[in-house]
């Protein structure tokens, strides 16, 4: 802990780190729409690919605020960190904070539907055994939403994908005017959730991709914020 | 870490224990029925109180066996741990267990209801934004598909319930054939899950409920294990 401390401090006081002063926004975890107080849907999504991006712009001298959709990994040093549930908690969370952020990274798995309905007392069965229809409603496109509202920030996507995966991030890319997207295919062993390695491909607008070899968590996530220095993400 | 294992060796060592010789079976966490290989549905169960049974279970002296439906958990020194996803594995880990087991705690939120299909790839948007309608059955009743094979078993069940606490629990106690029922509000703050604290009512067949006070997971665990004792969970 004191090595972390004191880590934090150095980083604090060195200047020329390639992201001191930036203010940079992390989302990570998948996120949770409740069926009723005891059931949710949500996804694989472990949360330890944002983790290593928020330890990794925090290591570069960044400025760190994590929204999390997890509470079981242990936050970065020198990290803020604000913890949400359900896609609507997140994206408020997000736009609260949009405006004064210069780099957003949506590592976060958001739930794309919710329930309609979401019961305030436990959903009992139904005595006679019968099947039970689940309802459910597309949540806000955070991405899209933001699109409109951007200034000088630089976004940053992710695409978890099991088929099509470069048509898929493409469209993505494209749709969301991100500036760079993270596409992995989640179907290949040692890539995507839950574990600490990964390999991706780095998607930028009029760029050839770039695919990574498969490293750690932290080797990915320092790629990706490097990729993003040296294409601009910085404003002078 | 070598007390730990010093703890462990001691308890192994100790022949009046009030489990000596006894084969637990411990099921902790909150199954998760998948909707495609990203999205599944699950429930708020950390998995806490079926640790904190196994720890208990094995201070006490048992041979214990954990099956876990969490990855998130320490697994307690001197404990054999299998980890399941869904409802069924769990039920297919269980029966494998259930005819040697003595002493069976199903402290797992299992799922009781799964999709009717799960698809091989990650569901995508419709083009139209349109809702989806999702077909829901419901899973194996482990602890009903088990009473029929109880021989020598003493079988304790959780219930978690927001409203209705003690019908919905005498209703589990008896219609599952259960030596000991744990029931717990999980409305209420301090309680159930994700916490480290909680408060149960314990109920046996042709008995005065007993009602705990609040109380950490690891003591609740030593009064429900030390209330079985009593009732004669160990056979001589």
């Amino acid at each position: 802990a004191i090595v972390d401390w004191l880590t934090d401090q150095l980083i604090q006081q060195t200047p020329d780190l390639p992201l001191a002063h930036q203010r940079v926004l992390v989302t990570a975890g998948g996120t949770r729409e409740a069926l009723d107080p005891v059931r949710y849907i949500s996804n694989r999504s472990s949360g330890k690919m944002g983790y290593a991006v928020a330890q990794a712009a925090r290591e570069m001298g960044a400025d760190v605020t994590l929204i999390s959709a997890t509470r079981n990994l242990p936050v970065p040093t020198g990290v803020k960190v604000v913890y949400v549930q359900s896609a609507a908690d997140l994206l408020a969370q997000v736009s609260t904070e949009f405006p004064t952020t210069d780099l957003l990274v949506m590592a976060a798995a958001v739930s794309d539907y919710r329930p309609v309905q979401s019961a305030t007392e436990k959903i009992k069965k139904p005595a006679d055994h019968a099947d039970l229809t689940l309802q459910l409603t597309e949540t806000p496109d955070i991405l899209k939403r933001l699109a409109p509202q951007k200034t000088h920030q630089y976004v940053i996507g992710f695409a978890a994908e099991t088929q099509h995966l470069m048509t898929n991030a493409q469209r993505k890319l494209t749709s969301k005017k991100l500036d760079l997207l993270v596409a992995n295919d989640v179907s290949k062993p040692g890539v995507g959730f839950n574990g600490d390695t990964n390999q991706v491909t780095l998607l930028q607008p009029n760029q050839a991709p770039i695919k990574t070899a498969l490293l750690s968590k932290i080797e990915i996530a320092r790629t990706i914020l490097t990729t993003a220095v040296a294409a601009g993400a910085v404003q002078a």
